[in-house]
């Protein structure tokens, strides 16, 4: 017991260097301003890179036959560094569980476990699913994402139209709900329209213009609706990159304004192109 | 004779109570300001959804045969509550007959119909028919659409740009039968052009970039003139594209100046929603 | 010879009431805005489009063949009908051999013609030519093009951006035909790619996103050239949607000022929104 | 040796003359302002839109029995031709070396070189292989592109919306991989996706709504996630449309003001083009 206590003293003393290292490694892993945390980071995306493509060609039949075992290896190497990874971002994050139960959190474990399961329970049979569940580690890609500049403008675009996006998502439904249950009663299961559900994933390929043609209309009537439906799809394509360019021409708008002259009696910038005085206190311009 | 007198004074002396009743209800089941009014529209919702669900779940036949004696029992509840709705709202709609012939009216009774008929006319042959037109119930998905927020920006802009549209179709309609005829002749109904309106069928699925690919051109100037048709679909879909995006940044513009209020010293009037002072000329707003 | 002198003096009298006769049939027939003139449109109008459907459905066997005499007898009457309109339009026109050579002169000869041909020339041989022929008459369904209102707006759009549509066109074609010969080379002719006009075809299938499938890329070189061409198709639509959406809102916002407040000084209307002063006289407005 | 040094001196004498000489050619090959200059641009033109059709047409089978000897004049002519002008920029660049290595230099060296092999080289398994490089001289079409006006306009829009396009781009990739390698797992190789990289080629083939249909999903769950990338991927084309029509119309506004004066009475400077007084303060311009 005394041990224990002499341990709880030997670490709290410790905290406080423990804290610094702790916070530098934050830094480095979370952070991207810092000449290592940006090292990190790169090094970190073109793994993440490596590791995705290893994952993809290693599902083509004709290379995981030739170079199978030299992905094998690689496999473990990006699964121990990931390892790696996903301890010190554990260790260095002040909320340790929120970490793990965030999406990313349960990404990265995700993408380390199936090999751990792989090497310690080498069951035929188990291997076949982890096989699998080991695709998942393509999730990881999504890390990238907020690397790429300029998203925040799409995000934000894509954002401000959210209701009418909704809107827009819920006028596609009901569309699709009722010309499926309309062509399932003039279709008839004969011509493959053999349930509801059936027929709306055909009114979904038809209205985005996909168009597979594994499942077409045969009756008159039916190519009638067809055609409805198609012209419909291709004027309702109009609503959401009407919205977007809407909403994207305001943002730019805005963006632009930042290169325009500051007032000088309130310091704000966004002035519009024509504008003579400022706008919020009167000053002229 | 005298009885029935007697029923009509009673009538009317209860006509007062029964108005204020029918007053009440009419409140709850077309309004929804109030807090009965409201979680009478949501009960609603929830119920025709489940109901869509059940309709769209029913014509799978795996499902069918596993769950089809619980889908029965539901849909006979909903049926049950959809003829007291349908009732409730004969009888506090001022004019019943306005709302019976009305589309959603027609809409209401169609959906309760089929189950009684299958109950009390339990004949084979009938029941299939019955079975097909209990799917139209899937048309009360549409009363959903007016609970959805924003959708009259939508609306408007379509509304708004109506005339184009109509343009844009009379277009696409003298575009398809032309193309159609044309293609007719060319590729003859030995490619599977069999008459004018496969081949409009076909130019519809062409313009819009559908493409199921079961009728496609076997001729060599077939093939240029699809090439033609393409293009053109592929440039055409620019303009409702146009329309609706020039519409709807028309009506945005407009939205959010419609807050602002007149400079008093120029009478200038398009301020922004966050301007205090006038642009053009610094009066105070 | 006497008599011909004499038919030439009575046609030099006759020649007055003749003109005023045929001023007055030229209002009617080539004009809208008097009531005999508008009511000889609608009745053309009809008229072609019954005469268009009535080739359209022709053309199925299962038609033709129960209602086959009744449509043979309808032709016959719209052919006369047609005769006479454009006898009619070559005497009243002031040039009418200009109209017989202009495109819609051309069509109403093609439209009445074939059927005269299969009454005097009743051999098998050429009705086969004649029936084909006679499906032209669809083009005169572009007479009613001039019919539908706000159409302007439409073409002044396309005209303006007439030079971009070309310069679009022009980008198109060379993507289509480098991509279409080296999918040429890619795949070679064991794959259905047999030569470059075939695979230039397959190139325009894939670019304007219609994707029939009757040719697709078998081998991996291929695959990723396809998915190159697909997402380049997929961004290039953006192209002539944003020169007319460009051009429509510029048109539309020249359309809007109509409605602004006259100049006292000059009578110019198109002010902008926000313009205090006639920018044509210097007015206050 | 004395000979040597002679043509030395010789030549030193004659580099003025003929470095004229070269300034004329460089004038008349890589210019077009002069009447020489924009003949040689004609015919360049007309030759190489010769070639291609030549290459083109070439590949048909059944042209090829029939004019093969005359598409082989052609191409000797055309090569000719391209050989002189290979030649003739050689001479008149200033930079030589650089003009070979860049993109022009070598289209143009590999449009002139099959041939020659074919005609030193006759043995049939090198032809084979030449038949393929001659293809590449449809490359030259490129050459073109610089003649088209207008062009500029376009790439501006494309190359300021450059990198808002990698966003868009990097988007469609991530979407791709990570619906790819989730459908592998759905679909299992039993229903066509045998690896990641084709289960990628069916998402680019859906989200571009091309839609082959060479891959279909097969399983529930594959066509639910198909429905949700085929929506997906409708909204997704809004995007690049969307950024497109923005700096459309930003470049298409700044293009019609650019040219306007600045009021010296307000210092306004965005007077439409017929403006004459300003709006704002009724100043003459």
């Amino acid at each position: 017991m005394s041990i224990t206590q002499k341990e709880t003293i030997k670490r709290s003393v410790e905290q406080e260097s423990d804290n610094n290292w702790r916070d530098v490694l934050y830094d480095v892993i979370f952070k991207a301003d810092t000449v290592p945390g940006k090292s990190f980071d790169v090094a970190l995306i073109v793994i993440i890179a490596l590791s995705v493509i290893t994952v993809i060609i290693n599902t083509v039949d004709t290379i995981d036959q030739k170079y199978g075992h030299f992905l094998h290896m690689a496999e473990l190497v990006f699964t121990v560094i990931f390892t790696i990874e996903y301890i010190l971002r554990l260790i260095c994050c002040r909320r340790p569980v929120a970490y793990a139960k965030s999406f990313f959190g349960v990404v990265d474990l995700f993408s380390i476990l199936p090999t751990y399961i792989s090497v310690f329970l080498p069951s035929s049979h188990v291997l076949a699913v982890v096989r699998i569940i080991r695709v998942l580690r393509i999730f990881r890609v999504l890390k990238l994402v907020k690397y790429v500049g300029e998203s925040e403008l799409l995000i934000d675009a894509l954002r401000s139209s959210r209701r009418k996006i909704t809107v827009f998502l819920f006028s596609v439904i009901t569309i699709v709900i009722i010309f499926g249950s309309v062509m399932y009663i003039v279709e008839t299961p004969e011509n493959g329209f053999t349930n509801i559900p059936q027929s709306i994933y055909w009114a979904v390929v038809t209205l985005t213009t996909v168009g597979y043609g594994d499942m077409t209309p045969q009756t008159h009537i039916g190519k009638v609706l067809s055609m409805v439906i198609m012209v419909m799809g291709y004027g309702i394509i109009a609503v959401p990159t009407g919205i977007v360019t809407a909403e994207m021409t305001k943002a730019m708008r805005h963006h632009n304004k930042v290169s325009s002259n500051v007032c000088e009696g309130c310091g704000y910038r966004w002035h519009d192109d024509d504008a003579h005085y400022c706008k919020h206190c009167g000053n002229s311009l």
